[in-house]
């Protein structure tokens, strides 16, 4: 455990030296969990060859000690980026690389009035991001673990899904169940949608009630081991109509064809185009609101990003999500998810769940 | 209810004028649902006195036409703060008020690029945040609901509390039955801490198991409608010792004498100093390692602070957490907390369960 924390940080170090900065301020919870193991809610980590400092307040700091040991914690008496501005300034550090898309304007303000002249902010957001889109054998473990806890989870509710049970209750059940079966906690707020709502790609469960000849999204997620799984089913309650099924063919069948695409070197947009051109042979791509996919790990959402135009290419050790859907407004939505595993020539599905579909 | 969110947009015009902007660009959730009642993750509201604009993606259109009927929607089809500096250079915006706690430094680059070199982009955080800090009648009623369901759950897991059952158990069934009784969601991860690590103020609940003789420290919150509570107790496994009665009787009077001071007109600094001043008498100050309260609301930390040293005083509608503590590493630790409401010559609380020790 602690060698795989220190490894981060001795490769932190070198992209460091590449880009000629003296430090790296490490400002999101995902990443400082990454490069220490604190799991703290409040903590700054400040990255550099002579050692790291992780910075947190009187509340955390035995639970810092436990967490990452062998590293050096300061008590912040201050605002947190003040405190760390200080720090910085104490320490002679002159070329601090930040992350410019987790830190405020106001958190980089008081880090620059505490830093003093010298000390200079430069802009190095995604160092850690990038790193942690290569998930190694441990890793994939755990997320392989997250990914069938979210699938036993999936099979358990789908027995509650009849008439007349409201959409909050079976969201109640599905954290119940994650927790139960030892998740921390759910990577997102789960979606129960169904009617009409299912045509919301990021409805909240709601007190609606199940009603016969309804198509019912359940979006799902568990955190476990610190990794996050997100996982999506269309089921319909009733023997679903010729036009259901027609769209349900089509969105499996976009997503099977996304899937097979995927494969170290491939441009991610070429895998949210496989989806896309399935739909568009259905005439469906129009009711294709949202991405294919996104990388998934520590965070639900992280790198790489699925998506039309995305001309990065996938590496092995990435994970993401393969999620085509199609909307429509008024009627109904279907949405099949599942998280990949990037190998060198394949993919590997970690969520194992039946993906016909249900008709109860 | 719609009258509730545009006398909201209203006072936030009226402030505008004040401050000689021409808009203000509304990023954070809690705030964006207080003025139009949108709940969508990804969204921009930008009010000005011509009228409001809702900025967000394919995925939540439907739903902000739902949510927040009678405002303008636009569809970004790019990035969200890239299509909020178009929209912005496209509407002939000039002074543009953008919250700098909330707002990335990535993100106001992207607006300062889009919006032009005519638009000025004035730091203006906290607005919506003064206007939220003093609660109507309406947001009282709905918070009062949320703290009693707080309750409800307490004392429905009381009985669970024994020997040999493990942390995350009870932080699941806590879950669940806010959820069975109607919570959207929790306000934040329970906190069950048992035996040495009720020391730890922000434990997360572990697969330890209780034993006989521990301290037990439940932190939980329920949302809803919305708004969010508060609420902590702790019990003690067995009979407890001496210095253990002496600790949670010098950390309820510490509570109640925080609770006393609390009116309109009192500075928060003399509020958390009362809580202070017992335990300091007890001894045990230089135990009690956070605050006395914060805020409570859409958001579960919310202004004002009620900590050492704030000058800033308590309103009439203000909601606030009175939390003080004790935690002894290596033994264990000690919190009680409930949600107060500022009136202007008392304070009246919201959360209602037992305060005395529970002994199990």
């Amino acid at each position: 455990m602690r060698t795989r924390f220190a490894r981060r940080r001795r490769q932190t170090v070198q992209e460091l030296e590449k880009r000629g900065l003296d430090c790296l301020l490490v400002s999101s919870a995902a990443n400082s969990y990454y490069l220490t193991g604190f799991t703290g809610e409040s903590g700054l980590v400040l990255v550099a060859a002579r050692g790291t400092i992780l910075l947190t307040d009187a509340r955390f700091t035995v639970q810092a000690h436990e967490e990452a040991p062998g590293i050096r914690v300061e008590l912040a008496k201050k605002e947190l980026y003040a405190a760390a501005g200080e720090l910085l300034s104490r320490r002679g550090f002159l070329r601090v690389g930040y992350d410019q898309g987790q830190t405020t304007v106001a958190q980089l303000r008081a880090l620059r009035k505490a830093g003093g002249a010298k000390c200079r902010e430069i802009a190095a957001g995604g160092v850690v991001e990038g790193f942690r889109t290569r998930k190694d054998a441990q890793e994939l473990t755990l997320m392989r673990r997250a990914a069938l806890l979210a699938g036993e989870v999936f099979t358990a509710v789908v027995p509650l899904l009849k008439p007349g049970v409201r959409e909050d209750e079976i969201a109640a059940e599905i954290s119940y169940q994650m927790r139960k079966r030892g998740a921390s906690g759910e990577s997102f707020p789960s979606i129960v949608a169904s009617g009409a709502r299912s045509a919301l790609p990021h409805a909240r469960p709601t007190r609606k009630r199940l009603r016969k000849n309804e198509l019912v999204v359940l979006d799902l997620g568990a955190i476990l081991g610190h990794y996050c799984s997100d996982l999506t089913r269309t089921v319909h309650i009733g023997t679903a109509s010729r036009r259901v099924r027609r769209w349900y063919r089509a969105v499996a069948e976009a997503q099977q064809a996304a899937i097979e695409a995927v494969k170290a070197g491939v441009r991610c947009g070429d895998v949210d185009g496989a989806a896309r051109e399935v739909l568009q042979k259905n005439g469906l791509d129009r009711y294709f609101v949202h991405s294919t996919g996104h990388g998934l790990g520590l965070e639900v959402h992280e790198l790489p990003r699925v998506a039309r135009g995305q001309e990065i290419r996938l590496e092995a050790g990435n994970v993401i999500t393969i999620e085509p859907g199609v909307y429509v407004e008024g009627v109904g939505g279907i949405r099949i998810e599942d998280d990949v595993v990037v190998h060198f020539n394949r993919s590997e599905a970690l969520t194992c769940v039946e993906r016909d579909l249900i008709e109860l």
